[in-house]
């Protein structure tokens, strides 16, 4: 069974996963790095790092990944649909090392890049962009990679079935909220929550009825 | 020192301190009692209930306490200023038992009650109020009794040294939102996060530099 999993989404207390604006110096705008700062601490990111429960979660990044699903916003900032040369932020050899499936309205051709990732460019509903993902993916999961309008979208459209959030203790006051539109998503997931010595919060949800 | 508190302050994940519509029949909106639960299950509540780290933060709640303040959409459900013959949620011998000062344009005489609780009524700016609450409090601390408008415009005020809110982990949708408003409000603060196995999480802000 291929799952559809969200991992080391980090928002603020008051819900944003990203701030604003975003640009090319800043990808997450005024929040800067501090949503992310947890992870950079973990072995995870950094091979001196702690191996403690951050650690951990952030380890379930890749696990049983094929492919992964991920919002234009997340892959260049704005405008990059104008640039042709646009191949992503991550360089020639990206983490994800698999398919990776761009929601775009500008669709362009696929770019190979180094490590076995491969960006596509899909102009899809999450139902059908996770189902091309699904067939890339080859059995294994598939992970939807944010940004938050991305995962939301996916969430109001039941079809995550493990949500891994990061809750950072720092109040962003504007951005993208991950919540919007939500009300009552903890019918159908078991919802964990535990506190790190971090001062981060993990919440992990997980749907409560297996789907196919 | 006399300190200005929150106590058990309960929050969905999307910071939603209460639901909506409030009404006489349903003093949280469409939330119920479901951000409460957690609180009715310590032995602060119930004899029988637990006593770990719920019960063990829900009892700091009138230790040191020698007045409340708190706003009008918590004193009675809208249009309890035209009843006469309003006095509270809470019967004969309402649970404060100290000065409670109800912040709201309808002023009207104060009323004493059972047990050590006299209701006055205040139309008066946070800073205001609290210098009335902390003569009355006679070296004591304040505690910030909510709702959630009332909490955000002492903390918007900078007069909270302390709070206590508690993530319920359920996504309410709509209410009144703890958080807007609040950007950087941990720059004053050292935030705390602790999950429960109740699957509640304790989040504590207290204020970085002691205050007078």
């Amino acid at each position: 069974m291929s799952l559809t999993r969200v991992h080391n989404m980090s928002i603020s207390l008051d819900g944003f996963a990203t701030g604003e604006p975003q640009s090319i110096e800043a990808p997450f705008g005024h929040a800067g790095q501090r949503l992310h700062e947890w992870m950079f601490a973990t072995r995870y990111w950094d091979a001196d790092g702690t191996a403690g429960v951050d650690d951990a979660f952030a380890q379930r990044h890749s696990d049983g990944i094929g492919a992964e699903i991920m919002g234009a916003n997340k892959f260049g900032p704005p405008g990059w649909q104008d640039d042709p040369e646009w191949k992503g932020w991550w360089g020639t050899n990206p983490p994800f090392h698999t398919p990776v499936f761009v929601l775009t309205h500008n669709v362009r051709n696929s770019i190979e890049m180094d490590g076995g990732t491969t960006f596509h460019f899909l102009d899809a509903a999450p139902a059908e962009a996770l189902q091309i993902a699904r067939e890339a993916a080859a059995g294994h999961d598939v992970r939807i990679g944010g940004g938050p309008t991305v995962v939301r979208a996916f969430l109001a459209a039941r079809l995550v079935d493990h949500m891994h959030l990061v809750q950072v203790p720092i109040v962003l006051g504007r951005g993208v909220r991950i919540w919007d539109g939500l009300e009552a998503l903890e019918a159908a997931y078991d919802v964990e929550a535990v506190s790190s010595p971090s001062r981060v919060t993990h919440l992990t949800f997980t749907r409560k009825i297996a789907v196919k």
